[in-house]
């Protein structure tokens, strides 16, 4: 079977200009590194706080290198320079607002300032992108509250069928399609 | 005191083409024969899963049929074919968020998948607009989590009274409406 | 250190027109005077349920007052009239969904017609944005709910720091913002 491949987008103004080690990328491979136990390959990119830059990424990411899923971190809180929700509402034909609700709810039990996040989720073709914050921690927490249904997600829209290791997530199908 | 008509849209390709018996719509009108304790009827209709079907289907059960509810079923999951939230928002003057917020947390206690739903509800003139899942059981936890303020709603934008029964669920009013 | 200006917009025609004596102002204020220990003042105006006037009214504590926060309080329900959720969307220059999500949940808890409310946030230059419900205790506990994060939201938009007294409400800041 072929490596699927996955996106991991660091959006942060002083990781693309090399002010600072990258922290949010590497947490969320490590998260898919142990989660996903079918083959997989991480395409990274690295970008400032900017729209077109971000939106860039993540349409090549789906489109040219055929990413079943895109994972952004950083950039959706409410200063002026976080502007990755706006830039994946961009590159996305539709929203899936159960994400970022569920992730802020979770984020909740950690830090009330979670409210501001401005975390989603939305499909462009075959690919499902993802938005999470910067924090590590924070990454994890996500990822752990949505994941169980992210395989799944990405076989209604067309994309290729992930499978997870059970002790970190277990991928949630309906009956039918198990 | 007249009968209020109820719309119910199922929203299928496969039921409107008849290649699949219709089981959403039969749930939703089973769980409102034991919820209402007032006079009504049912008006229903079964549409493909395409934007001005719907669409057209939620505007005559509004404009036509003076429906005070609409209730569809179907179409709103993340895949290319589910369209029922695009035509919801279409048909509707404003929308209500909270309606899809409480229905995805409810059955996010049955399925994890219950994330990808994009289900919500709006306002078309006097009319409630209000999406259901397909599946006949998620559509019972859904109607059983937001009914209770369902009745209230539809006086507040200038619809009928509708009375429930309180074994099943228990219309809320604030004190100065009741 | 200088009064923060605050604003505190009641939204009511029958409070704007005399009609009415507000009670939704007062308890926005009431609550403040509790959870702040730093100087504010407030800037109060009572406007109809009309887009124009809400969103002028909002602008003009913004951009003339210089007014770090502004809350409304009314017109966020379903009917005709509430219209201060559009009159927010069209002042601001981005949403924060995760306010009104919290404080719904919250709502929920004491009626369910909580789902009703369309109430937001958002963001106007370096002010910050929040519609409550117009009900005394529902302003209350929606203050309570997510009043931990505004201090911190408002100096991310580039605003004042404000302090407050923690045994109403400890403001939380991540740690390299303390």
């Amino acid at each position: 079977m072929q490596a699927v491949p996955i996106g991991i987008v660091t959006v942060s103004d002083r990781a693309s200009s090399g002010d600072y080690v990258d922290r949010g990328g590497p947490a969320v491979t490590r998260w898919l590194e142990a989660a996903l136990s079918s083959s997989w390959s991480a395409c990274t990119r690295v970008v400032p706080d900017e729209i077109p830059a971000i939106r860039r990424a993540i349409e090549e990411l789906c489109d040219s290198e055929s990413c079943a899923l895109v994972i952004t971190t950083g950039g959706t809180g409410p200063a002026p320079r976080d502007v990755t929700p706006e830039a994946t509402e961009a590159a996305c034909s539709r929203m899936l607002p159960g994400f970022g609700e569920l992730m802020r709810a979770v984020s909740l039990k950690s830090v009330p300032t979670a409210i501001l996040s401005r975390q989603t989720a939305g499909v462009r073709g075959r690919s499902l992108v993802m938005n999470l914050p910067g924090n590590p921690s924070a990454i994890a927490d996500c990822l752990a509250a949505v994941f169980a249904a992210v395989p799944y997600a990405i076989e209604l829209i067309g994309g290729p069928r992930l499978e997870t290791n059970p002790t970190v997530v277990q991928a949630f199908r309906p009956p039918h399609a198990r």
